[in-house]
């Protein structure tokens, strides 16, 4: 398997992706690196079938407006890696910054995979509990500021084949966020997706080849609370609320941990068992540490996408090439659409037309 | 001032919210408790005129239908209580469990301001920092399932004029919950609520006296993130997404806090580190205690409501009693109102018809 991964943008400088990707290329996965080549460093011990280098400097991670930079731009880092998975040179993306940019940058070269209406943004969550904690998958965390109930019946069948291939649940739970657990709760958008979600179940079980396990279990509306609670596998949302989600999860924690350690400081005694209990956190802190799931899927394009945090290290970086590999090797875009097209759920060709990407294409 | 309490519907049941009642009658407040009161158990010592007892054994509480309740059991404690705000016999309500029945009963008897398109449910959350910490006022976490913007731009007068009435924030930052701080940002709601609460801020300046001071400052987008960063005093967002982040912050709080716990029981050597550390982490517990700031208000009646969590002890009981009467001193409704009015955000009355409360009345 071959990953494009798309040096520019990281916080570290593209000297840390291009370390990544040599960490990955180890694994066994060839890489095609994009981005400046005198700044990315890479060993001159690494082998060009290994880890290929192609000299492209200019980056539009930071661009404010990320889908006429991906149109205007064609010699940019990340719209070379898009079109080196649409050409076939390689079969999924890395982009190591900006959400934005890999998004655009796909949906103009990579394309929408066929039947889907909106590609979105899948994010598997370390969530610390007994036995090393549990991963979340949750999506949109921000592709589609906007949402239809049709796009969040899609994300709910990618979502459970990425906890199918990612974390190997063979029948994930798929719970849609809402405001309430009961059926009735919700917004107009989440009650609409339950109503639909329930019938492409059925759909799919009847049509489907009757050997085959149901694409997922529906456990209904989930709270705020069941992000952590366990409650599901998979929690679907609209990107507007999925990005405000991840962000007050990300801020939330980092308080109590800041707070946690001033009150480890604020004491002589307190410093002294602060020092004692730090070795039993640092497990805790790497169980929660998000490196460890290697970034966001991009789902709904015709080849996956992987987009890692631009604050990652190289470990970081090596682990979103590992996991694209993986998703592409285990053919999760075909999948989903398998299981799309059991349940009805394909936009039809005859229907309504694509819509327009989204004109606010995010930044993470 | 008078102050109207159900006893009914909290976890400890009616007696912990009857000792809170008492305790707040110690600082000088009137209470009219509404509940069974052979289970109350007030003190013999408690003289009526701090603390009248009206026998109210029947619970809406739990109903799964609460606004249908409200209206069918006049008998009810909180129907009782809301009915005796509504008469001028108490100033504020104090509802110890069942935000929707607290929701209902204020609806049918206190009824909606006027001039206000919905009421709202506002939290002051305690956030862990320097100093012993900050709050953060965020509303609608809940009250309704749907908004509109011009439901939005009243959540930001109502809010601002809590911050300035509870956290003596003389010009509060108001910020819209959104994906992303940019301006162009945000779900079309956000958009357009932004867009209309500029032009009222502006009218206000104009209209208002001008030795009086603006409402609030308008600090525009915040992301999930500044519900801890302290990038605004108020955060204002629809009852769906307000009610998951709400939900979300519980969550996280309580998992983080069972991890380190966790930890700290793992080896010796951390539950060495754990007891010392353990008084440094109670002042850091007492910080982000719920039951400090009383619980969330209920603001758009005629009159001010407060509902605590039902899970609180005395202590919270009785600072939402010294809350509730504390902004009916202040006039927390009437501040609210002239500054709506300035701003000519109030719903006019050759407008359109009042929007019917909404039929999926919040339990929390």
């Amino acid at each position: 398997v071959v990953v494009a991964v798309d040096a520019n943008g990281a916080d570290l400088g593209p000297a840390e992706v291009a370390a990544g990707a040599v960490l990955a290329a180890g694994q066994g996965v060839r890489v095609l690196l994009f981005g400046p080549v005198e700044e990315m460093g890479i060993p001159a011990t690494t082998r060009a079938e290994d880890v290929e280098a192609v000299d492209a400097p200019l980056s539009i991670a930071k661009s404010p407006d990320p889908a006429r930079a991906a149109r205007a731009s064609p010699e940019a880092s990340i719209v070379q890696a898009a079109r080196a998975v649409a050409e076939g040179r390689a079969q999924a993306l890395v982009c190591a910054g900006g959400t934005g940019a890999a998004l655009a940058a796909g949906l103009f070269n990579i394309k929408r995979a066929r039947g889907i209406h909106r590609p979105a943004l899948a994010l598997p969550l370390p969530i610390p509990g007994p036995a090393g904690g549990r991963t979340l998958i949750l999506l949109d965390v921000g592709a589609n500021a906007q949402a239809r109930a049709e796009h969040l019946v899609q994300f709910a069948f990618m979502g459970a084949a990425l906890a199918r291939t990612v974390l190997d649940i063979s029948s994930p739970r798929v719970g849609l966020l809402s405001n309430g657990e009961e059926q009735e709760r919700g917004s107009p958008l989440v009650v609409e997706a339950r109503t639909q979600l329930e019938r492409r179940l059925e759909a799919a079980a009847q049509g489907g080849d009757p050997a085959h396990a149901p694409p997922f279990e529906l456990v209904g509306n989930v709270e705020g609370g069941d992000l952590t609670s366990g409650a599901a596998d998979v929690i679907v949302t609209d990107g507007f609320t999925g990005n405000i989600a991840l962000k007050l999860i990300e801020g939330v924690s980092q308080t109590m941990l800041r707070a946690i350690r001033d009150a480890a400081l604020s004491t002589p005694r307190a410093q002294l068992g602060g020092l004692l209990l730090r070795p039993a956190l640092r497990s805790f802190r790497e169980e929660i540490d998000p490196e460890g799931q290697g970034g966001a899927y991009l789902l709904g394009l015709r080849r996956l996408g992987v987009v890692p945090h631009g604050s990652f290290t190289r470990h970081g970086f090596a682990q979103a090439i590992l996991r694209a590999a993986r998703g592409a090797q285990e053919d999760l875009v075909g999948r989903t659409h398998v299981a799309l097209e059991q349940a009805g759920a394909l936009r039809s060709a005859g229907g309504q037309p694509p819509s327009a990407p989204d004109a606010s294409l995010q930044k993470r």
